[in-house]
């Protein structure tokens, strides 16, 4: 995906809430973009020690001088590849029963292990031993909006006199994905290795355990 | 830990069972585990990226020609790092109870998630995702020991009469000490800042909803 350098128009300007004002010109929000997937691309083949913003920018085909307009350095721009890729795009319905819901959550963190995702928590989980920094992000892009869901989704059960309420929630989101996910990061596969149907399946062995765990049984 | 570069004696000479007779002077047992700690204590300070192999000779007082003659590169010494501070060296007792040998899974496990061996596997996780030899030594220095334990533990568990048996035993590891991984792996805390103490009551906490997980009843 090679983007021109200075594109004479700026595709989507982006609002910049939250942040100071800039001078200049309106960010150009497609080339962010590309610059998060060619993020993904370098930390894939070259982990987060061998990652370099020369690499990415040259993958995204602009300047560093542009990445660095953005982001102002390496560990902000995997944080922003984290928050982008994380697991806040995730939706949670309302199956109606603590099995069914429980079965979406399992399918969508199975997915976000494999594949992009699965390389960028692993990245992210490498780092978080000696960085604080990233260490925090780790935690603000994959673990908040997936233990949030854990607890909405046993609170519903509990509502509806499916389960006894529960000790400890604050550990819910560990009990109930904490399988799948140690799964596929104590693997000998790499993450593009595992294909979605077996991950899939995966998920859905596990289901059980996690039904029984928070005080469900298995149809 | 600094050590005399040329020792006059070996101190220990070691046994190369399973590897290629080597010619010159028995091995350095003692150099040997000077290095691996060493290696440790630059991937506390740096991780895998950032570990050179001319900073673990330094840091453990002998020349990188004395490493090389070890380790042929730095994923060879991490790899044995990792196989010395993996689970290999952790005993299963028979409690007599389910919940009992749970309990010592979980406690040696929240143990070795934190302090340096926590730093070890957040490093090799960090590269499994794009190295297929550092991922196979991760399943065989953590993965493996782990399982087989638990499936021992299960094991009896059936036998006694205290659970039916269950379904898809292979993924029992992950049920029953995938909570308390994810759970150290995916925290703001650096993996030394997280006191022993603590360890030990999140793995207390866990217990029961690893022991339903399985089949059993809290007390």
């Amino acid at each position: 995906m090679t983007r021109s350098t200075f594109p004479s128009q700026p595709a989507e300007p982006e609002a910049e809430a939250g942040s100071a004002p800039r001078r200049g010109r309106p960010r150009d929000a497609g080339r962010d973009r590309a610059l998060l997937d060619a993020t993904l691309a370098v930390l894939a083949e070259s982990g987060y020690g061998g990652l370099t913003t020369a690499a990415v920018a040259a993958r995204a085909g602009v300047s560093t001088a542009t990445l660095y307009r953005r982001w102002a350095s390496k560990e902000e721009l995997v944080i922003a590849a984290a928050a982008l890729h994380g697991e806040g795009s995730y939706e949670q319905p309302d199956t109606g029963s603590l099995e069914g819901d429980l079965r979406v959550v399992l399918h969508d963190k199975a997915a976000s292990m494999t594949g992009e995702g699965g390389r960028l928590i692993r990245a992210l989980i490498g780092e978080a031993a000696h960085n604080s920094t990233l260490a925090g992000a780790l935690v603000t892009a994959f673990l908040q909006p997936l233990y949030g869901r854990v607890a909405e989704v046993v609170r519903r059960a509990v509502e509806r006199g499916e389960i006894p309420p529960l000790e400890d929630v604050d550990l819910l989101g560990e009990v109930v994905a904490g399988p799948v996910m140690t799964h596929f990061l104590l693997t000998p596969q790499l993450p593009e290795d595992v294909d979605e149907t077996t991950a899939r399946e995966t998920a859905d062995r596990l289901l059980p355990f996690a039904l029984r765990a928070v005080g469900g049984r298995p149809a």
